[in-house]
């Protein structure tokens, strides 16, 4: 194995690295909500006009945080690296750092069809970006930590596939009504709930087969 | 005990987020202070008529570092981590990440009524929602370490509740007087001062009495 | 030898400094990508025509990708630090944080042989500099870790030379064609594909020498 | 000793934080570079008299890099913390991120004999607060290092007050002329060659007079 496959302190950094994107991503997001230059007694109407922008920014936010924690969830099994999963990574983060346009974009244009489709393409293809991380990880040849059996890797790559697919379908639901795909994105929150859940009893079941 | 509820590494890349968003959100309030576009001798006065800019720049940066202090006094406690916890940081971060905007809207219109509520609402919620962080920490499943005392979790608890108390009131007190409103927040000064020499005070005290 | 000279922690965080500056500048990048203010029904056109401006965005963040696995390629066999290599490293990472503004140029004048050729000159500078900080840590009194022979670091420093004698080339066919020189551009993807497949059989044949 | 008055890791954590301060505000400066809004044309001599700019850009850049060589220099004799340094430390911070600033109004007013003091005032602020770090952490009730004798703490302070005395002094140039002021900077090159040559020098002695 040459020493660039290796190397936990490579590999810190490369997490480092993306949790560094993650965080400034996340706080970029807020720049694009502009205080109103209107005046003085018109300024509490402006700022309530804002709350579609507002919105898009803690959905933003907030999708970004767990596309974070699944992030984290990926690479703390990963115990080596090689020139595919870095390029791999480097283009899952590109798709993260190009969150703030569609999210400035819904926050502007939240009753269009277009911006709509836009948002739930772009954060659903980031989000499957990441799961062929994933994908790249267990049948690559990066080497994985050993509490990582097959039955857990299939399932967390099952997992992996539930937020795009919402994201995927809320695209389709766009075309007869933009608000109820917005409101589809609800899913997202329930999905990660229910399959915290399942994954957690898996790890716990995976332990006692062990035993 | 699942993995994730546990790995002092896990701890460590949550605390880096955390504080890598404060040091983004810090850095990029000066951006709201633009240079402005007029003829070369109206600079100086114009430069000077930005105070209340520069001023709000100010504060913000202070409390959000009295903040990050806050942040760092609840994790050092920390030894375990779960689901909760982790979306509970992430909801402060997320209310972090919005001052800009606030402060902002009072460099702006720091004469006006409702953006010093707006104001004061704002970072008031962002400390009660750090306290609810560190009252998840003591009173659920997240493991703390050993020299955290009932006492001193307690007293931790009704310390950070100091400074959205004063915020809160001065909401009240924006109704009478915005100004006064804002000259009550240097009561947030004097509060930590006399909170941070209590604290001290106990940790020796609980010294003592362990041995 | 002086304290300033060596310590790992202290290389650490020079080498922690230039990937948050890594981090930083290809996350800002996206900010010249604004929502354009239009009508509601001509949104999804001028989204579309953000076309080049998307096109230059993921160009400059896969070849500052590129620029940020060089370094980390260029001090994993670094153990020890002088003042000469703080501001080669510091003059190396100014020019990395100016490619906002070349990407942004030619985002926006793409059809124009000025911004082609200011773009391909920042960028192949940009590399050229990284190429210098490598000359400087094998020939200087920079302490090297042991697996770095002499035909390793001159191999090193050849493949430096490959991305900016690209960009600097196409500076040359721009003056016939713009398009010509970004399409030259590709060569960036062949070289480094090609020079990692030597690098790694270089590696282990050194290794397999070393038996 | 309180638990907070030590700790190595919380103490990574502080200078963590600074560095990536560090590294935000000097990424942000290039922000303030805005691609002209010219007929295609008419880009290049636009280009060409952003110069006034570029060269503020550059030269923040490159007086923050010395701060932040200075601030490690600062930092890397620290064992412990108070509240006192944490606040002192926060205060420089708060100067650092202000830069900015008076670099935009530096490269917008050039000329100016206001920009020029405004800029030497905030930058030569900024270093003698770095030196008010360094005099409480060695007059104070911090833990230091070892190695750091009263001697080289001595220099070391009295070497921290060569920048700012530098800018300070320019601000008295600028009133008979500004660009004088601006050459004058360019000592700051010479004092930082000179004061470091000096302190290996001290490094070196202290380390015979040792052994």
């Amino acid at each position: 194995m040459v020493p660039e496959d290796s190397g936990s302190r490579e590999l810190d950094r490369l997490i480092f690295f993306s949790d560094a994107v993650f965080a400034i991503v996340m706080t970029l997001l807020v720049l694009d909500i502009r205080v109103p230059d209107v005046a003085a007694h018109e300024v509490p109407g402006a700022v309530l006009e804002l709350w579609p922008k507002i919105l898009s920014y803690v959905l933003s936010f907030l999708v970004i945080g767990l596309y974070w924690i699944g992030h984290h969830q990926t690479f703390r099994y990963v115990r080596s690296y090689d020139r595919t999963l870095l390029w791999l990574n480097l283009v899952f983060l590109l798709s993260i750092s190009f969150i703030p346009f569609p999210t400035d974009l819904l926050g502007e244009y939240g009753e269009l069809r277009f911006a709509v489709i836009f948002y739930a393409a772009s954060l659903g293809l980031a989000r499957l970006l990441l799961a062929l991380v994933w994908w790249y990880i267990v049948s690559g040849p990066i080497q994985t930590s050993d509490d990582l059996d097959p039955g857990l890797a299939n399932y967390h790559f099952l997992r992996s596939l539930a937020i795009p697919a919402i994201f995927f379908l809320s695209i389709g639901i766009a075309f007869f009504s933009p608000n109820a795909a917005m409101a589809s994105w609800v899913l997202l929150v329930v999905a990660d709930a229910v399959l915290w859940r399942l994954w957690k009893r898996k790890l716990r079941n995976g332990r006692e087969i062990a035993r």
